[in-house]
């Protein structure tokens, strides 16, 4: 198993500014790399508290780079969507030395229609958009003179520079939030992917990824933690009432936000999200208590948090947990001790 | 007069590799901050060992923001032409929060026919995209609920996260290449200007400058040091034979990559840009006596160097100056020495 930190921001201007919100997540990341974790990820969304705090991941993730020796950096996720792939292959490139290699590319669809109406970019193209960004990028970081012909966006012969610096490429890995058949087709693809287990019941986890690996041994590949990803709100103390109390209160906030930023699904349809349209009385519905009982945030004290992580691995092998820890604007004191208490009882088991 | 360093990369894979070139870089802007110098610069561009190795100067003075505390960070220049407003602002005000308002941003409408081409953003349509952009990205930053109705673009009501650190905005400067009306429209609007000294002469230089003083003047606005921007190729030596030997090696190399830059404007013509066809010839005409002579780079010894200043604040006033101190791929440790003897030598008596 491999352990990181997600620092998907879920702050608007009223609750924190934005330089005190940047100088919290790099002082975090810092302390990650400290502590002995894997990674620091962080989210490309926009306007909203859900994550607007960070239109540009690859920003960020430049600063932390600068900042830390050892962690790996990984955009959870780049959207190809809204950007030009000259554009995002380059920056991607530039991160990855900045980082001395240390950087994994995580693409995403993007699923909010706010956003796609602001780029003035059809949800129904989406896939399509998707498939072609992350090809493009692909074809920039491993070919010289790319001629690119594609749906949406024409070029070359280019030669785009910098080379990346891992060689072939950054690991990939594809966000797939629901459908399976995106699993299936980053496995064939020989990419990782980025699955979230909060809005998916558990036997369709398992069979997404069942299917994810299936896919991948038959094209010769092994799949190891680093192929799959998973994101979990997290929060700890010693006590373990104390730790569901808040634990509620920062998970239920970010709820909230989730709820806000997807209540357009209301009255929105589109070929390319089947079944997102339900994604609105899913968040609504959701509960604390059922969360916990479930086992879809890791919170608790150290000892329940472990066993939640113990159980995460029996259920779905070995895979890499990227802890949010700075959801529900928790006070950054909160951030720090659950990282700690995390690094002191759960890493040293599952490492 | 303020004294920066602008870190336009001049290498290609043969030459340095990237992982070298940005750890150099960063180096240099930590080395400039302890030295007292004002800012760290970059540039946009694509394809070519001319700029090429930064094709997002965002994602690089992100990095250099998290390793400094003191010296401005400015794009010199972003190109909107080639990203969508919602994601330039937003990565910007991202890199302004990073930077603790750090930031000073350079918009450009760019030049290389190249760089267009593979955006398939015809050139005729520049400076209508350039304009468009740069208002997007004010009314993203001042203003909330913006709706924008453009030619190019279209979105809103949307209000930008994060809101930028520095109140209204960043400093805004526009690159003026050889275009007196773009430096009044400039001037009118409140904006900064960098200017391009080594491809003018001298009187066209002194009557754009007094064009754009008189317009802020006009506007009711006074024109500080950091309203004007130049940069030079720049090396210092102790010894003036050695300094005009090696200086005339890099700058020769920095001017035969413009050479083959521009090249392509031998067989493009644009509405947008009346003259640039002169441009091929200019450059291939450029020979390093005759910029020596007529003052267009920073080369020589010390007490040389600070005559050329002298000269230039004469000249054309109070300006801010950026150092281009790795052009013409000229080794770490000549880069280091030539800031070090500039910070030695002549800050103390120009700052």
């Amino acid at each position: 198993m491999k352990f990181g930190i997600n620092l998907f921001p879920t702050v608007g201007p009223g609750d924190k500014s934005g330089v005190r919100f940047f100088e919290e997540a790099l002082a975090l990341a810092e302390r990650a790399e400290q502590l002995g974790y894997h990674h620091v990820k962080t989210v490309e969304h926009y306007f909203s508290a859900y994550g607007g705090y960070s239109p540009d991941p690859v920003t960020f993730l430049a600063a932390a780079a600068a900042r830390t020796e050892r962690v790996r950096l990984i955009t959870g996720a780049v959207l190809p969507a809204f950007s030009h792939p000259v554009k995002l292959a380059g920056k991607l490139a530039m991160l990855d030395h900045l980082s001395h290699g240390r950087l994994d590319v995580g693409f995403g669809r993007g699923f909010l229609p706010e956003e796609f109406w602001a780029y003035q970019v059809p949800m129904d193209e989406s896939r399509a958009r998707f498939n072609e960004g992350v090809e493009a990028c692909l074809r920039l970081w491993t070919e010289e003179e790319v001629t690119y012909e594609g749906n949406f966006h024409t070029f070359g012969p280019v030669t785009l520079l910098p080379r990346p610096f891992q060689s072939p490429h950054p690991r990939v890995l594809v966000a797939t939030a629901i459908t399976p058949e995106s699993g299936e087709a980053a496995g064939a693809a020989g990419y990782g992917v980025m699955m979230v287990p909060s809005i998916n019941k558990q036997e369709k986890l398992q069979e997404m990824l069942a299917r994810y690996r299936d896919t991948r041994t038959t094209a010769g590949l092994t799949t190891t933690d680093e192929d799959v990803h998973f994101s979990y709100n997290c929060y700890l103390a010693e006590d373990r009432d104390k730790a569901h109390r808040l634990g509620q209160v920062y998970s239920e906030r970010t709820n909230s936000l989730l709820a806000s930023a997807v209540s357009s699904w209301q009255h929105n349809r589109s070929s390319d999200y089947a079944g997102y349209e339900r994604i609105v009385a899913r968040v609504n519905s959701s509960d604390f208590n059922k969360q916990l009982r479930d086992n879809k945030v890791l919170v608790g004290d150290p000892q329940e948090v472990a066993d939640r992580v113990e159980l995460i691995r029996s259920l779905y092998g070995e895979t890499t947990i990227s802890l949010q820890i700075v959801s529900g604007n928790m006070p950054f004191e909160e951030s720090v001790r659950t990282l700690e208490l995390f690094a002191e009882h759960i890493l040293p088991r599952f490492s």
